[in-house]
């Protein structure tokens, strides 16, 4: 995850299955990601896919901004696309984080 | 993720990033999805590997049954070996679920 002075309190799961071919996923899921990286109140992701399954977290600031974003003209066109055509499911969810460790290999 | 009749409330993210060969780690990493498969509290898990990097996702009924599974003895000695042996680095962030969104292609 990106490093920020402060400590995330929300963050989002987001757990998806592709449909075959997605054409043009790959192309719009780096769009957003450079989006959502100067979004205000956003601090951070981590994204794996394994074939067709893929889960991205996201950290925010706070709930607002996590709104904001939904809410986001371009986002909505890309959320749009992924249920006409890209997403075969998925699951978000919305938390709050109420603990945290970390471990890093001296 | 399992499907199970309650919704889950409580959620454990575990963001890792293996050493370079990571011998044995494949073979506990299975062992301990069979054994928390059926550790009273669990209600299911979505894991993802690329590379080196991994999420995995598991779903608790409540924050005790989190505590207790992070005591089992035979995990503890798993985590012990994640230590000295196979991670390079973790975030484990323990999260309570505020929202949920599904979609399913119909």
């Amino acid at each position: 995850m990106e490093q920020s002075s402060q400590q995330p309190v929300w963050a989002v799961i987001f757990i998806s299955r592709l449909s075959e071919g997605a054409e043009g996923y790959r192309e719009m899921a780096q769009e957003m990601m450079e989006r959502v990286s100067r979004f205000p109140g956003f601090m951070g992701a981590e994204s794996v896919r394994e074939g067709e399954l893929g889960i991205t977290i996201s950290y925010w600031r706070d709930r607002e901004s996590i709104q904001r974003w939904a809410d986001d003209p371009r986002h909505r066109e890309a959320q749009k696309r992924g249920k006409e055509q890209w997403y075969q499911s998925y699951t978000l969810q919305v938390v709050r984080i109420e603990q945290v460790k970390n471990f890093r290999r001296k």
